[in-house]
């Protein structure tokens, strides 16, 4: 079994079940080493303990599938016939009682065609684990975060010169939108966030159509491109021709608590030491009831992925992980700040893959 | 009860369930009126077949929350403790036994969340039900597909004129992209499928940074925008600097069976029997072992929905249906010829909302 594939085999076997599934996701496309697409059609790749490995696949997707020269049973169906036959010979190629999958990917439609092929089945998430493989990158794993975090900048440095007041936010989006693709992005890693005013102080907005921004507006830009699939995850707020002296402190504290996450962190730190240090800062400003989150999650080829760096998470982060170090203050109704930088972990502390700069900067 | 969430207690007491779920997606959209991200925090509305709905809402959410003016029971949770008691609560304040949920969006994690809240719990997997309420489109949503398909056939004509041999897959992709959102586009259906050559052959092919397109290739282009939360989805395929004899007898046998899908298509009419007609076309001609898919599935918030249109598919198209008219021929190894348009079903026949030219085309 070629090493990648093993690595999924290993996860079952620590796990004590009989085989892990994998269905189109970043973890397949890690696995298998190419990209697939995740619609109506049920495709999954079944990596037991022990022995080879089997498919389910769209039969339109055969001469695709060839590229990856998948080392073991291959069980097609065409869209005339359904895909229950598939499930069927699967459950007779490779009997299993209890399945590890991924929990954040797998859909309910595929659970049920597990179940219903072999009614004794146990499919137990295993997200973490499996996910969890994806955890620590490699050197060119990193040169592709890097490439898209510099796409990323670049894109929104270009957008930061022409940005003025008057414009809407779903303005400013397109051109940031636009900006990504003439960076080189290949693809956007989630829809843009770009928030201005009582918008921003909504973790997850969306750009309004029907605001136009004002001066003394906090603008808040959360976004990404993806590269080699990849994904960049940035946000920087600035602010409009002015900044009143609330949206001074708070935007302090706020890099304040940036900052102490840097600090803190290199291998062995645990997910929940980073947030408390990082929560803490903002906890003993005047601000506390402005949080809503947690400090960030890791990043790779999903843009929300293991480890999640939160209070009550106390797995040690080993070098090589990278994550998001994105603390924010929402004021309900007024304005909300967020800085959010890429973190390589390493052995004796951590990179800023971000280096766009984050001193308050007035815009328009 | 708004009247947009009766019509999913509608879909409860038709189905003689105690509830409907909805995940973030497009059921979800449609249902609310606002759009939510889906990550790895559980997000659920509960809508039951009597009675006022309920909601697991993330904290971090709740200020975008706030616009949807939801009329039932929100259950939030914070990432610090966790979704597990907001689900306990949903049991409390909404003990349900049977519940249709949305088998193609909703993933495992919710799935066993639920079922580890309310152990007797029997997930239906109702997708068809539940998604079948967007298959008539409104005039508006109507409009909103003519407006991405508009924006799409425009990038389209751009990059067109700039084709020329030599240039990567990659590169005409990166083009399109470009093009697609300088001419309006608020996101991309998909990820766009540029293939020349052999990779043409492919149904769902990669672009290639590697393959330089050469004189006589035949260069398919698979994309669409979205506009207003609505997807475009065009396939064209022409040919660089010539075209020989056997690309032109495929190019016609897909042409005919194409327009063979208008001819048969008004309100009333099976999915069964389009896609019979279409692919009968395909199947009389000389090519008909390079046949590889359906004709092809509805089209609207999501690239693929309901209906889906291949044999064995009894259900009858009501008007407002919109599909995607999309038959092509594969010959593994050589080249791939797929003509696709988005097909509005009317009272008397149908109508074609994409409007591209496709007589063969000779580019570059």
């Amino acid at each position: 079994m070629p090493p990648r594939l093993d690595e999924y085999a290993q996860v079952a076997r620590d796990l004590g079940v009989d085989a892990v599934a994998l269905v189109p996701g970043p973890n397949f496309t890690r696995a298998l080493g190419h990209s697939f697409m995740s619609n109506e059609r049920p495709f999954l790749a079944v990596i037991p303990a022990e022995g080879p490995p089997a498919a389910i696949v769209p039969n339109l997707e055969l001469k695709s599938w060839e590229l990856v020269g998948f080392p073991g049973t291959t069980h097609d169906w065409r869209d005339q016939d359904g895909y229950m036959g598939a499930f069927r010979a699967l459950a007779q190629s490779h009997p299993v009682r209890r399945l590890a999958v991924e929990g954040q990917v797998m859909r309910v439609f595929v659970h049920h065609a597990l179940k219903a092929a072999m009614p004794d089945l146990e499919i137990i998430d295993a997200e973490r684990e499996i996910s969890g493989l994806r955890m620590v990158k490699t050197a060119e794993e990193i040169a592709a975060l890097e490439e898209a975090i510099a796409i990323s900048e670049r894109a929104l440095a270009r957008v930061l010169e022409d940005v003025r007041p008057g414009q809407t936010e779903t303005q400013v989006e397109h051109a940031l939108i636009q900006a990504l693709f003439a960076e080189g992005a290949d693809g956007m890693a989630f829809p843009p966030i770009v928030a201005a005013g009582d918008n921003s102080a909504r973790p997850h907005a969306h750009a309004r159509a029907d605001y136009a921004i004002q001066p003394g507006d906090a603008l808040l830009f959360d976004f990404g491109a993806t590269r080699h699939g990849f994904c960049a995850d940035i946000t920087r707020t600035v602010f409009i021709g002015q900044a009143t002296e609330e949206a001074r402190a708070v935007y302090d504290t706020v890099l304040r608590a940036n900052l102490k996450g840097f600090e803190v962190t290199r291998a062995g730190v645990t997910a929940h030491e980073i947030d408390d240090a990082v929560t803490g800062v903002l906890e003993a400003s005047p601000f506390a009831d402005r949080i809503r989150t947690k400090t960030g999650h890791g990043l790779g080829r999903d843009v929300h992925e293991a480890p999640y760096i939160m209070r009550g998470n106390h797995m040690p982060l080993p070098a090589g992980t990278v994550y998001t170090n994105e603390p924010g203050l929402y004021g309900p109704g007024a304005f909300g700040v967020r800085i959010e930088d890429d973190v390589l972990v390493t052995e004796t502390g951590c990179r800023s893959l971000t280096t766009f700069p984050k001193d308050l900067m007035i815009v328009g």
